[in-house]
């Protein structure tokens, strides 16, 4: 983790600015006091940068609830249209996109199914370009970003996604080609980020879930495939090359199947979509996990014994990933939370196995985003330049809407 | 990660005091201008702190090579004996003590070799003390602490032993223990650290090894049992608890054999000790690993079969910590260096099966250190306070002394 450090009076500005208007946006709205908590700086500071965020239009201050006697206080809350972003989620079967803004709040959305032979990534470029020119259109506010989640493994550097096995896409510049299509003349052109969608969906979970506030969180994406998103102490581990948290293949089962990936026994081939379709014995009859948790629930033995058995192998992979990082909470995200009830007790009786101190630090859950974790993932990762530097990020948006 | 930040003046001068006799510690003998690289202080500041390190006989200034015309420029050396450490490492047959300086000189050290049916934790206690006293017998120097490393899992608050399954120690109070035992009328009393070996073995490694300066760094340690100990963008991942990095216990193969910890088909039941002895058909004749590849060496055909299984199943794990962590660097620590050479066609076939970005990011190293990550990786655990505050460690042991 790199510390950034002041060094001089304007960075200092911009870095108070940075952590108000965080503050403001995770846990908004909020009191001078929760303020003065949360930063470590006095009043009067406070009062100057929350004004200088609220001639941005980026906060706004109202009267809060009158605690006792005297005035009510004043109570800082993020303007949604002050700051928007777009978020996409490319699935296999569909893209899901988001007018998002400031404070979390989700404007519109809208979902484009897939054909059945999946989407090539100049589809996708096409889908994500036309749903953000329909949700942007009625919208006001200043756009500052977009971000794209892919179920794949990313280069941050440059939004190249290397392979995506699932949706069988390899080496392709997905950044470079999104930038490309959104520099239509005349159309406002943020900043464009690529993700991948279990990192996205920890993000999320972190900031607005079920591991808020926690120190360390893996969050697990459950679509086609297997992913994990992983934060320790605060920030997410993204490894070296930024290609961290491919949890999905760890090798479990070495004498089990062929994974997409090429290896044989990763995690994926015993708990992604495939496999609990497959373990039900209802892969030609049903086409999500939802469906057989329901054969399940109406009594379908077959469909029970299936998740018994994907329970084992979900435990056998939690355990390990227990063993490794002493998590405190662990969010089984996508159809991975339908399992959770299911199977608990095939689950539970696998990770019991792992060291006491660890099995009791560890907490089992689903996501409190829903389905959406990975969505509202990417749209945290499209404000993270302005929250790093809310005046910068505007100047530069006016500059690049003016030109 | 906590970041340190300095409110007063006093611990700014403690920060600033601790960095430079840190990076002299570990880089040392230094000139003023790598000082200066090293902390972006200013030459007369960083005067002025080499003089209080050296009036308190932590530093000693002495001429560098004259470099061209002019005079020779002062280098700061740190002066082993004016801090010292006891570094333990307790293993199944023996226990190795060294008596260390600062700079990581090491003085004296001696083997304890254990009964056959092992040590238990009182007995464990009284080598250490007297291994102690032994090494400090004839030694000047202040003592400024002990760590000591065991092959388990350790609450890092209070030095306890949660498990070590191959020493057989289940909540053994060994922070506790040592603390009573030491605190002998007239004896030096210094601070007391209980670690994890294969976590003591990454810090070294990380400090003054083959991951020196590196972002990331996984260590194994290979003794009778596989232990993992991981660094993350510069620290030590610990897990909620502190009882992360339990890679040995990363479930490869759940139809193999039971491990110690209970569970089926652990990392550590194919690579472990008894695993290598048994895979090349020795466990009735030979002891060590190191034994089995010499026996592979002269021709044996056994063991050159077992050792390619070995290589294996070592492989498939290392392709899941790849997989996971994206690291720069992987230690084989402990016999794993023995088999490294032997088995690196297989390691790397399997290693070779993740994702080619992360694949070409990872080095496999044996460890600079050879045998000695863990008891060095001790030495620096001990000296850990002293290098957070210099003179405030000092000035605690003298007051302890004079008592």
């Amino acid at each position: 983790m790199s510390v950034t450090t002041a060094t001089t009076q304007d960075d200092l500005r911009r870095l108070n600015l940075a952590r108000i208007l965080r503050f403001v946006h995770v846990s908004g709205p909020v009191s001078r006091s929760d303020l003065v908590g949360a930063t470590g700086m006095n009043r009067s500071t406070i009062g100057v940068l929350v004004n200088e965020l609220a001639e941005a239009g980026l906060v706004a201050e109202v009267a809060g609830a009158a605690g006792g006697v005297g005035r009510p206080s004043l109570v800082a809350e993020p303007v949604p249209s002050g700051a928007l972003v777009l978020a996409c989620e490319v699935k296999v079967e569909a893209t899901e996109t988001a007018l998002v803004g400031l404070g979390g709040t989700v404007f519109t959305r809208r979902t484009d199914t897939h054909a059945a032979d999946g989407i090539d990534p100049a589809e996708a470029v096409e889908v994500i370009a036309q749903a953000a020119e329909a949700l942007l259109g009625e919208a006001t506010g200043t756009l500052v970003g977009l971000a794209v989640s892919i179920p794949g493994v990313i280069d941050p550097d440059d939004g190249q996604v290397l392979v995506a096995p699932n949706l069988g896409w390899r080496d392709v510049p997905l950044g470079t080609l999104l930038v490309d299509r959104m520099t239509v003349p005349g159309q406002r052109v943020p900043q464009i980020a690529v993700g991948n969608d279990a990192d996205l969906g920890a993000l999320a979970e972190h900031v607005r879930g079920s591991g808020r506030g926690v120190r360390s969180l893996i969050y697990l994406s459950g679509e086609v495939g297997i992913g994990g998103g992983i934060v320790l102490d605060g920030s997410l581990m993204t490894g070296l090359g930024g290609f961290g948290g491919e949890v999905g293949h760890m090798v479990v089962n070495p004498g089990g199947l062929l994974c997409r990936c090429g290896t044989r026994g990763c995690w994926e081939t015993e708990i992604g979509r495939d496999a609990v379709l497959r373990a039900a014995g209802l892969s030609d009859e049903v086409g999500d996990v939802l469906q057989v948790v329901r054969a399940a629930e109406s009594g379908n033995v077959k469909a029970r014994e299936g998740l018994r058995h994907v329970g084992e192998w979900l435990g056998l992979g939690l355990g390990n990933l227990v063993n490794i990082f002493n998590p405190e909470v662990i969010v089984l995200g996508g159809h991975l939370r339908y399992l959770l009830p299911q199977v608990s007790e095939a689950v539970l009786g696998r990770v019991d196995q792992t060291l006491a101190a660890m099995r009791d630090d560890v907490q089992l859950v689903t996501p409190a985003l829903e389905g959406d974790s990975t969505l509202l993932g990417a749209a945290e990762r499209a404000f993270a330049p302005l929250l790093s530097d809310p005046l910068g990020v505007l100047q530069m948006t006016a500059a690049r809407e003016a030109s």
